[in-house]
C-alpha cells in the first residue's frame, strides 16, 4: 500500500427530503447564490421551483445550459457571472457535468488568469468559492470529490483537474430525484461507477487489500441494483444503493494508497472530446476490449479474482479461462443494461483512431497505467471496439 | 436504507513517516500544545522524542498517564491543564483511550459545567479545542470519528459520547508505529475492529446493501491480516491494512443509513466498567455467545450470508447449520488470535451478572438492538460466557 492523504470533508445529506437542509447550509456562506444547472430537466421535475422557494431569502443568479462534457466556454461564462454578481456560494443542481463545471467556475471566479490554466495545471487552484451540490444523476461521484473534467472545444481537449479547494462543502443526495432519469442515463451512470472502481481495482500496487475489498463490494452493489433501477425506476433501495455507491466509488476509498494512471478514462475522454459521446457509454464499451488486451501472465490472477469475487463465477483450474469468463460477464452486463457496445453503434468510425490514440497516451500518461499502453495498444483497443 | 448525514472531515495522513506533516498541521491552530499520551510506551519507542523535536517551536504541556478505559478524573485533569496553559490545540499520541479522553478534554476545556455532563448528554458538546491525533494502536477507530467512551469510576459507569466538534481535525496513521504492539493488543484491536463492523452489519434496516458489502470487505481484511501481524509484527502490509480497516470500520461507512442500537458494546462496557477488562477482549468473548443467543428464524438468513460472504463457507441446504458454522468460525478465529474466550479466564465470576445485565439494558437501549435484548437475555449471554 502506498502512502496517501485522505480528506473528504464534504458534508453529505443523504435520503428523502434532505433538501430541507438547504437554507441552513447556504446561509453559512452568504446571500448571493449562483444557481448552476443544465438543460432544464430540473424545471420539468419541479426541483428548480423547490430550490427557488427554499432560497427565497437569497439573491439567486441563474447559470443555466451547462452541457454534458462541460465546455470551457461555460466555465468562463459562469466565472463572469460570479464576478458580476458578487457571488458568495455556488449551488450546483444536476449530475457530474453541472457539478464539474461549477467546481472550475468556483476556482476561476477567484483566479486572475485564464480558466483553462486551471484545467492544464490543477496546482494553480489554490482557492475557490464555496460549492454546494444537489445530485440528480448518480455516476461521476463529483458530489464527493475534488475532481472535474472540462472540454475545450477549440482544441478538442478533454482533461481532468481539481484540487482540495474544489471539493464541495456539502452535497444533498436524495435518491428520489433519480426516479425520473431516462434509462440511458441510469445505465451510463452505472457504467461510470463501475469504471471508476475498476480503474482503481486494476492497479499494480501490492497489498491494497482493504481498498480492493471495498471495490468488490461497490461493484457488486451496481451489479445488483442497476438492473432493478432500469426495470423499476422508482425503486428506492436501488436508487439509494446506486447513489451511495457512486459517491464512494470515487471519493478516495478505492484509490487512496494505490498509484499509477487510469487506463480507460483517458481513452474515453478522446471519444467524448471528438464525438461528444456520453461518458459512461464510452467507458462501458471500451472496458471489455481493454481487459482482453491487457490480460497476460502478470495480470491473470487479478482478473481471476475479479471473476470470482465480483461475478461469483465458480473457481476452475484454467485461470485464463476464468479471467475471460469474468470479462465476458462484464461485457454481457453492460449489454444487458442496454448500452451499445461497439463504436459503430454510436456512430464513430476509424478516421480519428490514430489521432485519439496518440492524444490518450500523451494526456493520460498511459505509460504509468496498470499495464502500460502505447499508441499501438490504444489503437488495438479502439479497433477491437469498432 | 435510512436517511443519514455523513461528515468525516478528518484529514488523514496515512503511511510511513507521515509525522513529518505534524509541524505544519499543528501550526494551523496555534503554539500552545497539550501533548496527551498514556503510560509512556511512546517514550520507550522514541516517538515522544520525535514529536517534541518536531514541535520545537511550540510550547508543549505534557498530559500523561491516561489509562485504558479512560477515567473521568483524567478528563477533568486534562481540561484543567488546557485552561491553565491556554492550550490552542490538543495532540493525542496513542490508541483509542488516549484519543477518546482527549476528545472530551477538548470539549470540557470550553464548557462551563461539569465534564461528566458532556458524557451524559452529547448534545451539550457544541464546541471543542481542535484535536490532532497520532495513532499507535489500531482498533477503536477513534482517530476518524467523533465518538469517545469515558468511565466514571465513582459510579462504575462507562458511557459513549461525542459530537461533531470532537472529530479530530487531522490524524497521522503510520503503520510502522504498530510494529511494537504486544500481541494481546494486536489481537484485542483486531477484535474491536471486527466488533464495530458486526454491530453495524447485524441490524434490521433493510436494503443497506452497499454498507454491508463494505462491512464484509473490512471483516475479510481483519481475518486475513490479524494472524499475519501476530506472527510477523513488522509486516507492513498487515499493519497498514489493519490500520486503515480500523479507521473505516467506525467512521460511518458501515453504520450510516442503518438504525438501531448496538448489542455487544453495551454489555462489554459493563465488563470493563466493573473489571477494567481490555475492551476488545470483552467484545471477542461476548460475540459468539450473543450470536448464538439471537439466532432464530428471523435472523438466520443474515447469519448464513455472514458465513458465506465473510468466512467463505460453502453454501449448504440447512441454513441454521450454516449460520452455526459461521458463528463457530468467528469464535475459532478469536481463539486463534490468543484471546481468552470465557469470563472465568479473565477472572470475572457471576457475582455482578445481574447488576451488569440491568445496566447494559438501561444504558445501551438494548430494546432497540438488532434482536431486542432484555435483562434476562443479557444474563443468558453472560452465563454462556462464564
Amino acid at each position: 500500500m502506498d502512502n496517501f492523504k485522505f480528506h473528504v470533508s464534504t458534508e453529505i445529506f443523504f435520503g428523502k427530503d434532505q433538501i430541507q437542509n438547504l437554507p441552513e447550509v447556504i446561509s453559512r456562506y452568504g446571500k448571493n447564490v449562483l444557481l448552476a444547472y443544465g438543460s432544464g430537466s430540473i424545471k420539468k421535475s419541479g426541483l428548480y421551483d423547490q430550490v427557488k422557494a427554499l432560497l427565497k431569502d437569497c439573491v439567486v443568479t441563474d447559470f443555466s445550459d451547462i452541457e454534458p462534457n462541460p465546455h470551457l466556454t461555460s466555465v468562463e461564462r459562469g466565472a463572469t457571472l460570479c464576478r458580476d454578481h458578487k457571488i458568495d456560494v455556488i449551488l450546483a443542481v444536476g449530475g457530474g457535468s453541472v457539478i464539474d463545471c461549477s467546481k472550475i467556475v468556483a476556482a476561476a471566479a477567484l483566479y486572475e488568469g485564464k480558466a483553462w490554466d486551471l484545467v492544464l495545471d490543477a496546482a494553480l487552484i489554490t482557492k475557490a468559492l464555496p460549492l454546494v451540490s444537489i445530485l440528480t444523476l448518480a455516476g461521476t461521484g463529483s458530489e464527493m470529490n475534488k475532481g472535474a473534467v472540462i472540454t475545450n472545444t477549440e482544441n478538442h481537449m478533454k482533461k481532468g483537474t481539481g484540487n482540495w479547494a474544489t471539493l464541495p462543502k456539502a452535497s444533498i443526495i436524495d435518491p428520489t430525484y433519480l426516479y425520473t432519469l431516462p434509462a440511458r442515463q441510469t445505465a451510463a451512470g452505472s457504467a461510470d461507477i463501475m469504471s471508476h472502481v475498476m480503474e482503481n481495482y486494476f492497479k499494480s500496487t501490492p497489498d491494497a487489500f482493504v481498498q480492493d475489498k471495498i471495490a468488490e463490494g461497490l461493484l457488486q452493489t451496481v451489479i445488483k441494483y442497476a438492473p432493478i433501477a432500469l426495470k423499476t425506476p422508482d425503486d428506492y433501495a436501488a436508487r439509494a444503493n446506486l447513489a451511495w455507491a457512486s459517491s464512494l466509488a470515487l471519493n478516495g476509498l478505492t484509490g487512496s494508497g494505490k498509484g499509477g494512471s487510469w487506463s480507460v478514462h483517458p481513452i474515453e475522454h478522446e471519444l467524448s472530446a471528438y464525438y461528444d459521446l456520453t461518458h459512461g457509454i464510452g467507458l462501458a464499451l471500451l472496458t471489455p476490449a481493454w481487459m482482453r488486451h491487457i490480460l497476460n501472465v502478470q495480470t491473470v490472477d487479478k482478473f481471476a479474482e475479479f471473476a470470482v469475487n465480483v461475478w461469483h463465477l465458480p473457481v476452475i483450474g484454467d485461470k485464463f479461462k476464468l479471467a475471460h469468463q469474468g470479462i465476458d460477464a462484464t461485457e454481457e452486463f453492460f449489454r444487458s443494461l442496454g448500452i451499445p457496445m461497439t463504436l459503430s453503434e454510436v456512430g464513430i468510425d476509424e478516421s480519428k483512431f490514430q489521432l485519439m490514440a496518440e492524444r490518450a497516451v500523451q494526456l493520460g500518461a498511459l505509460q504509468h497505467a496498470y499495464v502500460p499502453l502505447s499508441v499501438n495498444d490504444v489503437l488495438a483497443i479502439l479497433k477491437a471496439c469498432a
